[in-house]
Parts: C-alpha cells; sequence; structure tokens
C-alpha cells in the first residue's frame, strides 16, 4: 500500500437520489412538477411518498410508534388518510420503509465494492464498508435505527426489511472473519463490527459539528481493530479514495450526506435534478 | 503481571440480593414470608415493588410502553391498581426504576474495581468493568436496554437513571481515554468501549448457549482492542480473578449470572438465602 492507487467504482446504483435535504432555513426545496394538493408542502421529498416517510419518521421516533396513526401521518403531510392508502396499505408497511431505507444504500454499495480495481484487501472492504454505512445511518433527519427494538417488530410482516438486514449483518460477518482468522483472533469477535456501526444510533444524537461527522470514521477504525487490525490508519487514504472515486458529483447518489460542520445542509444534487 | 496475584475486592454493595430467578420449569421460588394476596406469585421476587417491575420489563418490551398501562401492569402481577400505586406514582417512575437496573449494579462495582490489591491497571479495570456490566445487561429477564432508545424517555422525569447513566459513560471514557492516550489511540475512540458493551442490548436475542455466555468477555476484548491493546488475552485471568475473588458465594451479590447452556437458570442463591 505503499503507492497511492486510485480506487475506481465501477458501478454505481442510484438509491435514493429522490432524496432532498432540508434548507439552512428550514424550507424545503419545491422542486417536483405540479401535483394539485390542498395544502403547500410541508416536507422534503419529490414524491408524496418520500413525504408520508419523513413524517412517518419524525412520528415513530418522537411520539412513539403505538401513538402514531395513519390519520395522524397523513395530516402531518397535509393529504387526506385515503390518499397516504394509495402508497401504503398498512402501517407496517410505512415502518418497512422507513427501516430499509436503514440498509438499502449500503446494500447496494457492497457490490460497487467489490468491483474496485486494484481489488481492495478484506480490511481495506470492511473498513469502507462501515464508513459508507455509519454516514447512512447518521445522516437522515430521523433516529430511524432507533425503530429497530421496537416490540412491535416482532412477528410483524416486515419483509423485505429483515432479510435485507440480515444479509448485510452476514456480509460483515463473513468479511470480519476473514480479517479475523487471519489475525489470530477469536472468530467471536467477528459479529461485533456489524454492531458497532449500529451502536451510532446510540450516538445519533451527538450536537451537529465536525465531531460528529468523524463519528464514521472512527468507528470504522474501532471495527477493524476489533478484529486484530492493528492499525486502522494504513486503511484511511483507501476509503477516502473509493467514497469519492469519480468526484463529488457522480457519487452523489452513493453517499449524499449531509455535512453539519457549517450549519449548511449540502448536497450533491445541489440545485439541480439527478441525472 | 508474570506472576499469578490474587485480585481481593474488599468493598461489595449487595445490589441485586433481592433478585429470585425463575427455575427451569418455569415456576417461581416462593421464598418470601407470607403477605395476604388475593392470588398465587406469579412474578419472580422477593417483594411486590419486586414483582412490579418484571410485569412492567415483560409489558413495556414486548407490548410496548405507550401500549401498556398502570392497570395493566398490576393485572399481570395479580394485584390492585391501587397496590402498584403504593409503590410507584407514575409509569414514568417504573420506567426510571427499570431503567437503574441497568446501570446500578455496575455502578456499584466501580468502587470496589478501585480497590482491588494489587491495583489494577487500566486495561485491566476496563476489561474487568465491561464483562461485568455486559453481563449485567445480557442477564435479565427482559431485554431493558431496549428502552434506552423510546421516545418517551426524552423529557420525562426520569432521574436518577438519566444521571447514573451519564456518570457510567464518563467512567468508561476516562478509563478509555487514559488506555487510548498510551497506545497513540486517537481520543475519539475512546467514547466507543462504553457504546460497544451497550450494543449487547441487540445482542440479547440471541439463543441461551455458549455463544451467549460469552459475548461480555468478548466484548470487553473488543473494548480494549478498540483503545490499542494489541492482545486482550493478556487481560483474561485478572478479570476472572476479579469476578470471581473471595469464591462463588460470597460473589454472589456482584455477578450472580444466570448460566444459559445447559438450558437451566441456575443462580449462586440457589435454594438458600443471601448472606
Amino acid at each position: 500500500m505503499g503507492d497511492r492507487c486510485f480506487y475506481r467504482v465501477t458501478d454505481m446504483t442510484p438509491v435514493i437520489s429522490s432524496y432532498e435535504p432540508m434548507r439552512h432555513d428550514g424550507t424545503m426545496p419545491l422542486t417536483r412538477a405540479g401535483r394539485p394538493r390542498l395544502t403547500a408542502q410541508r416536507r422534503p421529498g419529490t414524491t408524496a411518498r418520500d413525504e408520508i416517510l419523513d413524517a412517518a419518521g419524525e412520528l415513530f421516533t418522537t411520539q412513539g410508534y403505538a401513538a402514531t396513526s395513519t390519520r395522524y401521518i397523513a395530516e402531518s403531510v397535509g393529504i387526506r388518510q385515503a390518499s397516504l392508502y394509495h402508497y401504503f396499505k398498512t402501517k407496517d408497511d410505512i415502518l418497512c420503509a422507513l427501516l430499509s431505507q436503514t440498509v438499502s444504500p449500503t446494500l447496494s454499495f457492497i457490490p460497487a465494492l467489490a468491483e474496485v480495481q486494484p481489488a481492495m484487501t478484506a480490511p481495506q472492504r470492511l473498513h469502507a464498508l462501515a464508513v459508507f454505512d455509519g454516514r447512512q445511518l447518521l445522516r437522515g433527519r430521523w433516529n430511524l435505527g432507533a425503530l429497530y427494538l421496537l416490540p412491535e417488530l416482532r412477528g410483524a410482516g416486515l419483509e423485505p426489511f429483515s432479510s435485507d438486514r440480515e444479509r448485510l449483518r452476514r456480509h460483515y460477518l463473513l468479511l470480519s472473519q476473514t480479517i479475523a482468522e487471519d489475525n489470530g483472533v477469536d472468530p467471536a469477535a467477528a459479529d461485533l463490527p456489524f454492531r458497532l456501526v449500529e451502536a451510532l444510533v446510540n450516538m445519533w444524537s451527538t450536537p451537529p459539528g465536525p465531531q460528529r461527522d468523524q463519528l464514521p470514521e472512527h468507528v470504522a477504525d474501532a471495527c477493524v481493530r476489533v478484529v486484530g487490525v492493528a492499525d486502522p490508519r494504513a486503511l484511511h487514504e483507501c476509503t477516502r479514495e473509493v467514497l469519492t472515486s469519480g468526484g463529488e458529483e457522480s457519487h452523489g447518489e452513493i453517499a449524499p450526506r449531509m455535512t453539519w460542520d457549517t450549519g449548511d445542509v449540502v448536497n450533491h444534487v445541489n440545485g439541480r435534478a439527478p441525472q
């Protein structure tokens, strides 16, 4: 790893291109084509579905899942309850869609990581994966990962979220097992990197600023240390290359994260429509 | 650390001596003195307060906090709602008492750790603390840590739990900062050991067996690795000594954990009253 190498991600799947962040002044960028509605748009998003999810994300994480009715969600969006049912049949469906937002982007990122040239080592992949995944967990407007432990999740029809999360867990596990074995670390440690990244859910309320921005990197360092990598600093350059390959613009679909340090909310779209 | 040294804990505070586990056949050991009541005892515990907490722990973690009324809790214990109010004024009070169970035993253990002779090194203390704390989080009948992210926690009168948890977090932080500094690790990593132990909340549903039993040790290893300790195995003997010092019996009040590996639920009390 002495030579500087330029990792290129060859396959980028736009996962969350419909996302539009709130502006610095708290208003929403209203860029979508006109659709008749009774009230002005109150929520970020280019579709009514996005707005419903934003409202549900706020209400579930601040008022509680049990205490939030679909009627309350519809009112919070400014649409009729009947319109909401056009997009989601049940409250569980909304919960499932929200939870999926916490894993889908990272799952889509995994094949891209596998195709990076030159091929990444297992520690490089785990580190980059953890940084990407950690940013996803921290970047939303609501702490959706806090919904993981809801009692209502038991027995609820939460597919495809449940199997998606399990796929993601297994991917972490296999990568981590490889690294632990190479370093002579007890294989039982291999489950912990996934758990460490999810622990960001408990750190979500860290005040905006450089400390919060750097959490995913610190967690990624911890992930590789846990499986026996003595000096994670050697992995930083590779992770930075991978997560910015192709330039900020084309990479936007993968990591359009909010930057909090200046108080601004900046995103790759930045005033123009996704390509 | 070449010589075998016998760590002794000189101050043991009985924290959870009133706890009595469910028997293998699902019945409760009914050892307390007769107290007139309308129904047979349904819940473990030597006091009505314990029974109320057990019922609330089950209902909050399986039905949800919002969906559980104090009346429902009283019914689940087999007492009148008025009797419940004798012990807890509000549902928040019950929640606070439950949450305190997740931190109080470990907070009481910290002064004992500080008095161990010969004095422990910082990595030894962090490791033993993490094992003890992790066992506490896993040992209960209900996953109380899952209540940490309840929206209802915001603004609720959850003292002394909130400040207790913050005290515990700061203790981890200071220990971890010392170790990180000694190992040239970024000080930002020092917040992660506490988070790693709390991640056991997400692993609580691991099926009973040796794998679950060993989780606290693996998490403790990960905690010290995160702050730069290359080989945690050197700490295992010290942790074992500290957590069993004075023999299993006198140590019961500190770490009377359930062992799940045979399907039995065994506790140090094992048929006799705590001394």
